[in-house]
């Protein structure tokens, strides 16, 4: 089933936004997208660009009258921007963001939005270390996994928010927010500031660009994304984060012993483990 | 100046050594390429794929009246194998090694090696989380950053080496054992083990397939590489890891505070702080 919507709201035409706009557009779901911006400058770009039809600087605004709205800032201000836009949307229109983090914002949306709420959260991780409307792209979420919440209200608006997903080429996992946010720490938040750690660290040795190899670009490619964004994962999952980055520091401690004691069997087992952790987090064989 | 050897020995004819064969052999470097493994399958595996000539189980044997010798086993049985070969190469025999670790195999050798010294350690930074002779290419090499020991002795044999690998396509850098062996600590062996910590943390969460992503896949690749390579890289180079991994574990303890104490400013300087740590370490502008 193909879903189709008349006036379509983006909030934030960033990478995310953008690409869904463009994939949108190219599979003829909507009529005409209303892109939502603080600057100016990223406005223009993404009208030349072909991303929005119209651009707003108030959410509100541009929220009246849209059949479907999706909020793409960063996370930690997807609840204010959620109760600016509340008085502005019908009743009937379908509202989802696309934050890496779910617990703090479908809760404030739930406990905020008058019955029937329309708002169901996504999370389409399809992030990258890219940002910014230049590298919006149409295919951006084909193949994708997008976690949808799973907790029960609001069935028939997560139905929808599934299909238009799914129209634009994502694979939808419901997931309850509590969940999500508890795995994702782990798979995604602890990875990228571990990632980050680790980049310091060898800038902190002096100039170490001859023995960077291609491990280490891939072991810290994540730490290139956007400050913000990254900021506002860690102010919206404190408890999962924390309590993950304490096992990952116990862990760590435990294999700095086995180096400075010399443990040859254990070592070998940790890097044996590791093999076999990694391919059972990935569903591999 | 392209060099061109009559017998070459391989000590160990997995990725990096049976790369080093089928480089030689396409650019027409050697007359015959002699392998030394411990399994019969691999040394046959080897010779099916064309990349050894001859089949040896001893490598003292396989060393006689060979014109450049190349060790490619794990980092910490490399001391003992130049024990065993010593009495077998000739004076004029070059020979030089491909392990991650160099200060304690170039100070061994430096240490019983009979002037002339003909060995010179090399780390080609070639790895790969793949491993054996299937996955061996002529092409492992070109563009490959390849460190050669800098410490003064021996210098014609250093520049042979070098000439050999810039032969191969390998982009030379000279670097000192104890500095190699401290910088490498951070680029590669703390990421990898830092990696494998990272896989275990995410598996222990359960079933994390769903909300798996690039960012981990990328993050955790090298957690594939093979144990007793990684072991042994722990085993040679126990101090620098050591030290690293107390420094790691102090910054990730820095953000675990500031993601538990809701440190917003804190967050962002850290996260921008990584992005341009990365930058500077890749040499990037």
């Amino acid at each position: 089933m193909t879903p189709r919507y008349g006036a379509v709201t983006i909030i934030g035409v960033g990478l995310l936004g953008g690409s869904l706009a463009l994939a949108m557009k190219t599979r003829n779901l909507a009529d005409t997208v209303r892109g939502v911006g603080r600057s100016p400058r990223t406005l223009d770009q993404a009208a030349a660009l072909g991303i929005i039809d119209a651009a707003f600087f108030d959410p509100a605004e541009a929220c009246r009258g849209a059949d479907l709205v999706v909020v793409c800032t960063p996370a930690a201000g997807v609840p204010t921007i959620l109760d600016a836009i509340r008085p502005a949307c019908s009743p009937s229109a379908l509202v989802t963001d696309v934050a890496s983090t779910k617990a703090v914002i479908c809760a404030h949306a739930a406990r905020t939005w008058p019955a029937p709420l329309r708002f169901v959260g996504s999370h389409p991780m399809a992030g990258s270390e890219k940002s910014g409307p230049e590298f919006a792209t149409p295919s951006l979420y084909e193949g994708c996994v997008t976690i949808v919440d799973a907790a029960p209200r609001a069935t028939d608006a997560r139905a929808r928010i599934t299909t238009l997903w799914e129209a634009v080429g994502a694979r939808v996992v419901p997931l309850e927010p509590a969940l999500h946010d508890a795995l994702v720490a782990r798979t995604s938040h602890i990875p990228h500031i571990v990632a980050g750690c680790i980049a310091r660290l060898a800038a902190a040795a002096g100039d170490v660009r001859p023995v960077v190899g291609a491990g280490f670009r891939d072991v810290t490619r994540v730490a290139d994304g956007r400050p913000e964004l990254w900021r506002d994962i860690c102010l919206t999952n404190p408890a999962a984060i924390a309590e993950g980055l304490d096992a990952l520091i116990h862990d760590l401690a435990e294999v700095r012993r086995m180096v400075d004691e010399g443990h040859a069997d254990a070592l070998e087992a940790f890097f044996e483990q590791a093999r076999e952790a990694r391919a059972k987090a990935l569903g591999e064989p």
